[in-house]
């Protein structure tokens, strides 16, 4: 068998494979509504009631690096990215099991600074902790989240609902994350420095940082939209598509559509982008555009709705109309500020495994 | 704060000191009827339905080898080991979510064959891969499987139920993984002296160890006891309390008795050893007792009837009556074959942070 490496085909290319493998798994559990290919698995337990499920890994020096994170927030945030992907069903959470392996020479109240952020998270989105399973791990600490959650049958929302002339809309402000870990990146930068050559520094990397507290704390605080998911569910509207935020909203609208089988065109001008973002992107001498782009874990919802609807939402200011979905054959283009079209396939979001 | 590394209070200590930082958080979900301490968490999705959900890690270097376990097999034995979970409730698995942290450079059919063991095993119990995630990992490979399954009110089975007078069962042998694992060990050991002393070596370990096919298929390819939850389905059975023998026979009965605010005694010439197992710790010069009541990892079922309910289960081979619940006074206890008392206690299970 030829050698290939996942880089060769992507994370993407690898959940196809994977993807295919299982399917022969679903025939056996016709309650099971949607397998992979969507923000959460969908169950039918009862009818009328539906369940979403979601899992996420948090691995040490992949998705955090502890020399800037602080673990109280590392776990509020690991709560965080899967309550979002419950948000992105438009559904609500209601359990979580973590998994954690840890390096025997971990302090014990670390691990439970960790717990006490995910147990305050849990409780401000109003879920239960309700198990998991504990390993000790010879290289870092490792962190897994499973989410469970529930909507009606009538409320769910997947992937692949948008239809054309559908109105693109975002909620908050996209980028800030990147722009977060852009500072978070330059001050470990000095602080190895400082430490290379015996100078002393401050070993709290966080204390300098107060005039960017926005950006750092959408890095590593980013709040779960589920106050969009009861606004909806309180209008009674009920998206047509929706997707978390995570890789990026370039990479993420491109999941939507494809599962859609539709267009899209977003406006460059529309996107709604923090003004502290713009400065970090300035001083850095960097594009904000491609931050807000593909620079991910913003955990925003993208949804779509259709135009008539649009009345609706319309005096809700946390939200922002970006763009209309289009026919599939006009591709996913982004409108610049110039009135030039760019394909949004070769503005890249995040990939695990690219080179 | 002082410093305490995780040893100092142990796996089981760890767990205690998560349950009570999480437990404020299972005030908002009161249809979570479980969290923490039973196999599974038990969560009330409609009245008469009962879901229950269980997490599990397997880390390379600490719960495999990749050496000695082929990747198909690990692929079921991620699948088997929550199984038995759900099983250890008397429910049978709907569906899994799996969590995949893997170095860049691993070969994409590796990652293939590890989803087709796990995608076999699914489909031999029945259950559907309904997602996960999957990321790079800086070191070895990491596999995090969680595992919905359902049960109805009336059958649900917990560790807490056992009462003075029960019969304490056993499902299978015990002990039997525990030899594998010696032997496979063994033959590591073998071929790394090979390989040091630049020695031509067979590099498939499996192929010299035909003789002791049993001990090894019970070490890398358990099998979930699913074919007795069904018997007791069929034969409206509902243990008293049940647990599923993944860290020992010990250590699991002093877990469900904790739960049940039992004790125990066990008669060590009830115990089901395959005559296998007592070949091979004979060969190794090791202790029998020691590999069947601590060895782990066997994953059977251990369960308590009460007594007039053994004429409905005594035609079952598959089943040993092994001793009795006693009142908690009496401690936990074996008797060996020279009629002595030996205090559970100070045999010891598996624990990950033991020094």
């Amino acid at each position: 068998m030829a050698y290939t490496a996942i880089p060769a085909i992507g994370e993407f290319g690898l959940i196809e494979n994977i993807a295919s493998i299982v399917a022969p798994t679903l025939a056996a559990v016709p309650e099971l509504l949607t397998g992979i290919g969507d923000d959460c698995a969908v169950f039918e337990p009862s009818p009328e009631l539906l369940q979403v499920a979601t899992t996420d890994l948090l691995v040490e020096h992949v998705h955090f690096d502890l020399l800037t994170t602080p673990l109280k927030h590392l776990g509020k945030k690991a709560i965080s990215v899967n309550v979002s992907d419950i948000c992105a069903m438009n559904a609500l959470p209601c359990y979580a099991l973590i998994g954690l392996a840890v390096p025997p020479n971990f302090p014990i109240s670390m691990i439970e600074e960790l717990y006490r952020g995910m147990s305050q998270a849990a409780e401000e989105y109003g879920l239960a902790i309700a198990g998991g399973d504990t390993s000790s791990s010879h290289s870092g600490l490792m962190i897994s989240v499973t989410m469970i959650g529930e909507v009606s049958s009538e409320m769910i929302t997947r992937r692949n609902g948008a239809c054309v002339g559908d109105l693109i809309c975002v909620t908050g402000t996209i980028g800030g994350a990147a722009a977060g870990l852009k500072l978070l990146m330059r001050e470990k930068a000095i602080m190895l420095e400082h430490l290379k050559h015996n100078e002393s520094c401050n070993s709290n990397i966080l204390a300098d940082l107060q005039e960017y507290s926005e950006a750092i704390k959408q890095q590593l605080l980013p709040q779960a939209r589920i106050d969009m998911v009861k606004y909806f569910h309180s209008k009674n509207i009920t998206p047509s598509a929706m997707i978390d935020i995570s890789d990026g909203l370039s990479s993420d609208l491109q999941h939507l559509c494809r599962r859609s089988s539709t267009g899209a065109m977003i406006y460059e001008e529309r996107l709604p982008i923090h003004a502290s973002t713009r400065q970090i992107a300035d001083e850095f001498q960097d594009d904000t555009l491609t931050w807000a782009l593909t620079g991910g874990e913003d955990y925003q919802l993208l949804f779509t709705i259709p135009k008539d609807e649009y009345r609706r939402i319309a005096d809700n200011t946390a939200l922002s109309v970006i763009g209309e979905i289009t026919d599939a054959e006009n591709g996913i283009n982004l409108r610049d500020r110039y009135g030039m079209n760019i394909a949004m396939e070769s503005i890249r979001g995040f990939d695990h495994f690219s080179a």
